[in-house]
């Protein structure tokens, strides 16, 4: 297997993305293809030990940037994005990994690879980080204003992704709602409602709140992508707002410090009950950690394409080589065409 | 000023209703006039020292629960809901407050008040709970398909509010989208978009994202019922999902008792840094507690309508009587109407 990784893709490119690169290689074997400038990325590369490991780079001059726009990307046939996409069309590579800008790489996405024959409109899908079990939520922000028919092919491409990767069989589908109710939502929302409680071959278990999505009612849940995009960086807002806010409102007015001063010998006695709990700390910190996530997973194109997410790690970076090569090794393209030509 | 608060409104009702209607009347001295079947109000007001404290309370035989659906409402005019609202549409009292039924609240605000002349759909505004300062957001839920224009109406009676209660003078306004972009979002997002604009008398600042509402990037943020609702409702989900995970997956297995045994000695040790850090936690603790900010309020029909969270305890409907008395003295409505005028 041969993965095209964008190593100029995240906000602190290369740094992650070549370390995510790195061990990747080294865990699992599978060849790398880093993409972008190449002597940045040589120079990057000899800060780690890569004797033996199977990473090649292919240069790309340019980068697309977050300032670039949908329409910039046509022309940057040089960038690491556009290059690294070509690879995949031409066979070269079997999938692309890019923590860039997410517009940019989904148009270069359908520019290059196309739309796979009869899915309409492509769909972004993440892991729900705030659920008990792994929930596929779909789409996050491909498809602003899709018709109810796109979708019912967002849970059909989520359903075989789900089945074939996680090894869920006969997936439930839930539709992100606001209310259990049919009567509940826009005009749209009961379309499609309707029509995928009519589609046979989907587990529809009808619409599912913010709510019970965390509490893993649902194996995948569809909405359009604008809602989506929305309830995604909700949840990160949220989730990173508390924190902040405490350590913010906590430290606040004089006696903060001397506060703060104070907590330490009870920091020292917690010690150890804190150790007996590290395992269970370390599982809770790793089940919260967007990180262990990867990145979003673009469904329609003739192609893996994965876009991680613009503050990405080498963990992050990791974790989403390790989704393109799941899905690889799933044959999840393969059995999505399968599907649809039946 | 005379307020009528619906007895049998919230999950638990009739006891935090009622308590929360005392210790109203108690700090404001305003009337207060609890409505719904009166046996039960009068053996639940038994529990407290009310002598001299101006509550009434008007019978009403019939609870509209949450298995009542919007066609009820019109056949239960017998129904808490439906007596407190006759009450404000004849002028006998000037504000209505009930934690119940959102759907029935609203179907009978609309049918019983019926909505301002001009106003074409209400909307429901809350302040949103992750921010550093207060943002109304509207609508969470009232019309889930607005027109761009109805969004107009929104902002207009969302800034009324915002500088008429809060006292911030041409209040920021911005819209709900995926992305600071023009370009970003839906269809109908870019015409709203368009439109606030053009509109004279708005303090437009454009796109905003959650994080940047949870900045304070604008005192009010407007968006659809649907997409306002999924973001309130997956707001309350990670806000609560990250204690209830901690406190879950901390006690799991067989060395997290002996664990938190050992912590014990800590707390006791941790108290003179945790007595000097009180006043802030007890800031932070009040700033994050949803029964602080009371209920939603209901723009666009003919009356002062708060609707409260059907959790609210006893803190939050009398928060939520609050914001009514806020919204009379503020003649929020008048002025409303008196702007629609111009």
């Amino acid at each position: 297997m041969r993965i095209v990784v964008d190593a100029f893709g995240s906000d602190n490119c290369p740094v992650p993305d070549v370390a995510g690169a790195v061990e990747a290689a080294r865990e699992w074997g599978d060849e790398i293809v880093l993409v972008g400038p190449e002597k940045r990325i040589r120079q990057e590369l000899a800060k780690y030990e890569t004797a033996g490991l199977p990473i090649s780079v292919v240069h790309a001059p340019d980068v697309l940037t977050m300032e670039h726009h949908a329409r910039d990307v046509r022309r940057m046939t040089e960038s690491s994005v556009r290059v690294g996409m070509q690879l995949v069309k031409e066979g070269a590579a079997d999938a692309f990994v890019s923590a860039g800008n997410t517009i940019a790489v989904l148009s270069s996405a359908i520019f290059d690879l196309r739309r796979i024959r009869g899915i309409r409109r492509p769909a972004l899908a993440v892991f729900y980080p705030i659920a008990v079990g792994p929930v596929l939520l779909l789409d996050v922000g491909a498809t602003a204003d899709p018709r109810p028919e796109y979708v019912v092919q967002f849970a059909q491409m989520g359903a075989v992704y789900v089945e074939k990767v996680m090894g869920i069989t006969n997936p439930r589908v839930g539709l992100l709602a606001n209310g259990e109710e049919d009567e509940k939502g826009t005009l749209i929302l009961r379309d499609i409602h309707r029509l995928l409680a009519e589609e046979e071959g989907l587990n529809f278990v009808g619409n599912v709140e913010p709510k019970e999505i965390s509490r893993g009612a649902a194996d995948l849940v569809v909405t359009d992508g604008f809602t989506g995009n929305i309830m995604l960086k909700t949840t990160e807002t949220v989730a990173s707002f508390i924190p902040r806010f405490l350590k913010e409102k906590l430290g606040e007015g004089p006696l903060a410090k001397a506060a703060l001063v104070l907590l330490l010998p009870a920091l020292v006695v917690a010690l150890p009950g804190l150790l007996l709990l590290a395992p269970n700390l370390r599982r809770i910190a790793k089940r919260l950690d967007y990180a262990e996530y990867g990145g979003a997973l673009l469904f329609g194109v003739n192609g893996i394409v994965i876009v991680g997410h613009g503050r990405s790690n080498a963990k992050a970076i990791k974790n989403a080589i390790r989704q393109a090569r799941e899905a690889v090794a799933g044959e999840v393209l393969e059995t999505i065409k399968a599907g649809l030509a039946k």
